[in-house]
């Protein structure tokens, strides 16, 4: 069989470590494959280094869109990034017939249903192993793997680098800015960190994964931020006492009400395999009513594990190529008619338990006052521990709740903050079980 | 699209499950698939149960041959068991045009070739998600998900009968025998416990894994089996104090020399994540040169996990039915003509680390001879512990060796039992550090 053609949009980390796996496995790819896959053309503003990573044969341009318009492609790799210019290159190289793999995630979470659509429209596919968790076959477990299954939640660690802060912070008990100055040190964190510690990254992630779970369109306006840098490290110290870590987990899960899709820090108990995945590594966990739990772990950045996603899309594209369009991997794993906005629930509607902690003076009585408030708002509590005095006369309160609407839980934390007792604002973490559910 | 139709031979557990799952999420499976999955025939010997299980219009018969003969099915599901009658069942479907779904791995492991090839020759996918893991699914991970990689290993927990028994061992200190009979009670083991806890079904998932990894043909024969019936809890006991679990993996392994192909009890460090998948869970981890270290974990067992990746399956081959079969994924993974044999490593030639426990007289100078004895066969020590006394003067040695040839701790072992202060044979217990390796 011919060769593929692929045009390569940008040769940054992961454009230049796709087109070295694409050399370096050559043999094995094509014995999997059965046919080559060829880097056609490759667009670049370094037309040195694109000479110094690519083959002699491969055509290096400084143009962009003479890639997604040249008739010897068949398919786009975007590594482009970021949306403007992106998302214009790949409706075009779609408008010209071209089939699209990207690891673009912020692309897709944003302006995904208009590139599906006009994709559906043109009878191409559009890959995107690569968007989310990098290395990890999590789009393919999902769309594929779990096909049999009502997927009810989907809980994830998928920023490398707020996990490796987390993960820092617990083992050296240090504060997260000195934790955020040494991963920059190490290149775990841009100089910028926004985009990863507050959650956006994970946020565009999750947002993928709960419409590929649930048949919604994506929808990242619905999903709920919050991310770990205000995370003091004496509530990492305090969980791991009471047996949790602290993770920043993407959450989306259906409900009877809607759909809940948030990120935010969350303890979970430790003997969870999600608390043991550590540095800068990421883990996927679905809940799934026939199979029940199962995980995907790996590396969820850096150049080689996001090109093997890549590569392993361009390959299932090559595969399909000829196949009957009709009779395809929906991009969003349901049939396009079946695709359905469901009601997203906002973060007061979702059900969760909390770790709360409150400073108040240490005098009797306290206690009461507080446990009175939570119930008032039918919070109740699973433990309620002094967790030692702070100063002279401030005690430090660990709360751990139950399951509740979390409308209720802030009503509570509002009366608690209301008491004279009580100093400082009381902090307020997440909790999830991960239990495996029933049936 | 009109509905696939399938036939279902044998209707146990999962025959059951399976059926169960396509009726429960028939609605789910079809806003996926884009059709529906049609039971049309099932072959059992229990018709009442048949019409408990199935719909009213599936068609119920006694005769097996009738279902991979009838000119109305697609696709049959090989639920049988065992191999004889499963495997002439399966190869006249294969001579009738339809394709096959089967969670027989034993049938894989040992015709898997003859069965693969036949399906060559006649255009048909024989899709095995099932067969390895339940409901995992890290075949289509290894087939499709891996494809930009050299894969170096995989090492697995693949029996949940002998996980949970390994399990209890740990966390209660009891005997094997005891804990068998429990797990007996449970329904984790069945009467006939052998299967499972002497490694033959470990051994059938890591050569369907193993071919899959490295392009070979399946060779259960050069498959290596020690099961968990002889180990003793102390070792369990010793291994953990000493920071590691004893686990029964699956390993497999290219080398310079040829492949590894083996499934023993292994220690591996209490970090990993291999070390903390406790109870009748499975998980598999698979080393690759691209991607580093990946990680899949779920049921490896059961009705409804397993019928989750038959449905899969069901759902793949109803996709690809139309599609060219030049290029479908192959069946191993590599291209037909690209499967080739490949030197596979005796136990002698293969390399690990080594847990050892001696019973020896408690007297000076022991130590020094069985250091000596290693040194001898250039086996060099990590730790040398003695780990009490047993009875009034004879010790308990333990020692952790650094990687060396499995024939020379062999010959190393033969002299140390040998000397007159040592009693009873010496325990050998291989040890795995899974470290992510390099490049």
């Amino acid at each position: 069989m011919k060769p593929v053609n692929i045009g390569i949009l940008g040769l940054g980390t992961v454009g230049s470590g796709a087109v070295g796996v694409l050399r370096k496995n050559a043999a094995e790819i094509s014995r999997r494959l059965g046919r080559d896959v060829n880097v056609f053309i490759v667009s670049t503003r370094d037309a040195e280094k694109a000479r110094a990573v690519c083959d002699t044969h491969t055509l290096v341009t400084n143009d962009p869109f003479s890639v997604v318009k040249h008739p010897e492609v068949d398919i786009v790799v975007e590594l482009f990034g970021g949306t403007e210019i992106a998302r214009e290159l790949v409706l075009e190289a779609i408008n010209n017939g071209k089939h699209i793999v990207t690891a673009n995630k912020k692309l897709l979470a944003e302006y995904g249903n208009e590139i599906f659509s006009l994709a559906e429209q043109k009878n191409v596919m559009v890959q995107f192993e690569a968007a989310v968790a990098g290395g990890i076959p999590i789009i393919k477990a999902l769309r594929e793997g779990l096909t049999a299954n009502n997927i009810k939640s989907i809980a994830g660690i998928i920023n490398g680098t707020s996990n490796f802060i987390l993960t820092e912070m617990r083992e050296k008990g240090s504060a997260f800015a000195d934790v955020l100055k040494q991963a920059q040190e190490l290149g775990y964190a841009e100089a910028d960190p926004t985009f990863d510690i507050e959650g956006h990254d994970a946020g565009h992630k999750i947002t993928i994964m709960s419409a590929l779970a649930f048949g919604t369109p994506v929808n990242f306006k619905a999903c709920y931020l919050e991310g770990i840098s205000k995370l003091d490290s004496r509530d990492i110290k305090y969980a791991e006492e009471l047996g949790y870590r602290v993770k920043l987990l993407g959450i989306t899960r259906k409900t009877d009400k809607g759909i809940e899709l948030r990120v935010h820090p969350t303890l979970i108990p430790e003997c969870r395999l999600l608390a043991n995945v550590n540095g800068v590594m990421n883990a996927v966990r679905v809940d799934a009513d026939m199979v029940g739990e199962t995980l995907y772990y790996g590396a969820g950045a850096g150049a080689l594990p996001t090109a093997s996603a890549v590569v392993a899309d361009i390959v299932d594209i090559s595969r399909l190529i000829t196949a009957d369009t009709g009779n395809r991997v929906p991009h969003l794993a349901f049939q396009p008619s079946q695709v359905k906005a469901q009601n997203m629930l906002s973060m007061d509607e979702i059900t969760s338990s909390y770790y709360l902690r409150v400073q108040a003076k240490d005098e009797p009585g306290v206690l009461g006052q507080i446990a009175n408030l939570l119930a008032e708002e039918n919070v109740s509590i699973e433990a309620l521990i002094q967790k030692g005095v702070i100063k002279q006369t401030i005690a430090e309160i660990v709360i751990l709740t139950h399951s509740t609407v979390e409308k209720n839980i802030k009503k509570a934390i509002a009366a608690i903050e209301c008491l004279d007792c009580v100093y400082e604002p009381v902090v307020m973490i997440r909790m999830e079980s991960l239990h495996a559910s029933n049936g």
